[in-house]
C-alpha cells in the first residue's frame, strides 16, 4: 500500500473479524517494528506477542477499561522498553523508540488491511505496574504500549485531511 | 512508495543536495505528521518549519554537536507538544504523540524520495531550554524534536532486514 494513501487513511480499529493472522505477515510486522530509528540506535525495544484468548483478555484487565478491544483482538503485541540501554534512563529516549515500533507496526498492519488500535499503558503507572506483575518482567523492562490487531469488522479506508494551518509556525513561534 | 518497502529501507540522512522541498510536498509531509493517533484524541503536536539558513543554524547550535546536519538541510521540522492539552502533563503522552508525528512526517518524506535525520530534543533539558529561549516559546510548549530534511547526497534505496528473534517474546516474558 502507498505510504501516503496508508498515513493519511489509518485509523483506529477496535472491532475485529475472527481471521486470524498469519505467522509470515506477523513477523513482517514485528520487522517494521524493528525498523524504526532509535537514540544512538541502541534498539531498547522488546514485543510479548500474542494470539491467545486467556493471555489477550489478562493483558486487557490489567491495561484497564479502554484495552477492552484486546479481547476480540486476533494479535496483541506489547511493546516495552528496556530501560538498561538507555543512557539517560527512566525517562529517557526508549519512550520516544518504542514509539516509533508501535508507530511502524500500525502503518505495516494496515498496508496488509490489518486494523489496530494503540492502548497506551506508560506513564499510567497503575497500567505498568499491574502489566509488569502480570507477565513478572524485570525490573529493568518497561512495558510502554499494547497495540491490538485484527481484520476490521467494518472497512474503512478513506483518507481523510487532518492537516490544520494553526499547527503550522513559519520560521518563528 | 510501498510501505513496507519504505519502513524496512528508511535509513537516517545526514548529506544533502542543494534542491529545495516543494511546498506542496512540504504540506502533504505536515499532513501525515498531523495524522497519527493521540492519547484521546488531543492532537497535542506543534510544528515550527523553516527552510532558512541562519534559522537552520541557530536551532542547530541550540541541539548540540549531533545536530549539524541540520545547518546543511533543505529544511527543518521542530515537533513541540502543548502540554497544557495533555491530561497527564509534562511527562503524560505528549511525549509519545509528539513522537508518533515525527515518524509519520519521515515516512512520508522518504515516499518522496526525501532523507531526514531524527535529532533529539527531549528529554535532554539543555537542548529543551535552549530552543525554548531561542524561539521565546511559551510556557506550555516543550520542544520535542527536529528533524532535518533533504535530498539525499547519495541515494540507498536498499532494503534491510532489522528483525531479532531475540527480541519476540510469545505468550510470557
Amino acid at each position: 500500500m502507498d505510504t501516503i494513501q496508508n498515513i493519511y487513511s489509518r485509523r483506529s480499529v477496535r472491532k475485529y473479524t475472527e481471521k486470524q493472522i498469519d505467522d509470515e505477515i506477523l513477523k513482517q510486522i514485528l520487522t517494521a517494528g524493528m525498523s524504526g530509528p532509535s537514540a544512538v540506535n541502541k534498539r531498547p525495544f522488546e514485543f510479548l506477542v500474542s494470539n491467545k484468548k486467556d493471555i489477550l483478555e489478562k493483558m486487557a484487565e490489567a491495561n484497564g477499561p479502554y484495552a477492552a478491544p484486546l479481547k476480540k483482538a486476533a494479535l496483541g503485541v506489547m511493546v516495552m522498553g528496556d530501560i538498561s540501554k538507555d543512557y539517560i534512563g527512566e525517562h529517557g529516549y526508549w519512550i520516544i523508540d518504542c514509539s516509533i515500533a508501535c508507530q511502524n507496526m500500525i502503518l505495516a498492519a494496515n498496508s496488509f488491511g490489518i486494523g489496530s488500535v494503540w492502548l497506551g499503558s506508560y506513564p499510567e503507572i497503575d497500567r505498568v505496574k499491574k502489566l509488569k506483575e502480570l507477565f513478572s518482567l524485570p525490573e529493568h523492562i518497561v512495558p510502554h504500549s499494547i497495540i491490538s490487531f485484527g481484520y476490521p469488522e467494518k472497512k474503512d479506508s478513506q483518507i481523510r485531511n487532518l492537516y490544520e494551518e494553526a499547527k503550522v509556525h513559519l520560521d518563528h513561534w
